[in-house]
């Protein structure tokens, strides 16, 4: 499977603690505002707004334009871009581990014709 | 669901397109040298063997001891791991989807009941 271009962003943006629990939260709890994603962190402001712009830049989440606002919600089609990677992968490895077991099995009956 | 603290990492790992594809290639061709996993890209030795080392601390691949050869095999856990975070991820996202609807629902049988 030829992966899709920013797929390797949507990893990157996902390789962060900070990162991985807000999108966490937005699953979980839906829109919020920059101020209610950063209440749990012991970080500042600008600090939370530029790990929500990496997950915005990654196409894991878009920012509303409610006035003031501007809720944050999470865009799932990424994770699910990402799923589907991974599963293809652990497809192809456990499908070369069944035609090994095939291939082994194949050996073996031949062994067993030969015996006397 | 609190995620296993070296997912990020895990991610991160997985955040680099020749990572990705080295990743897709052993899944599907099983063991392979450092050489026969440089031979398709365009990079040093040194550059390939740096992927592999961020890799191999993520815990997605291992190195064997196979005299002087060390083949890399995958370690196909770690990615069941990211697989089983997004899932709960997107769970959680669809349930409140799902809760949002019934909610809605709840209102427009309390509305029908109104109407004269």
């Amino acid at each position: 499977m030829h992966p899709p271009q920013h797929l390797g962003q949507t990893f990157a943006a996902l390789g962060d603690p900070t990162r991985m629990a807000i999108v966490s939260r937005l699953a979980a709890q839906g829109d919020m505002t920059v101020q209610e994603i950063a209440a749990p962190f012991a970080m500042s402001l600008p600090a939370v707004s530029q790990h929500l712009k990496v997950l915005e830049r990654a196409g894991l989440i878009a920012r509303g334009r409610d006035g003031q606002r501007r809720p944050c919600s999470l865009r799932p089609e990424r994770l699910a871009e990402a799923t589907r990677w991974l599963d293809h992968t652990r497809e192809a490895w456990n499908a070369r581990f069944d035609r090994l077991e095939r291939f082994l099995a194949t050996l073996e009956t031949k062994n067993d014709d030969q015996d006397p």
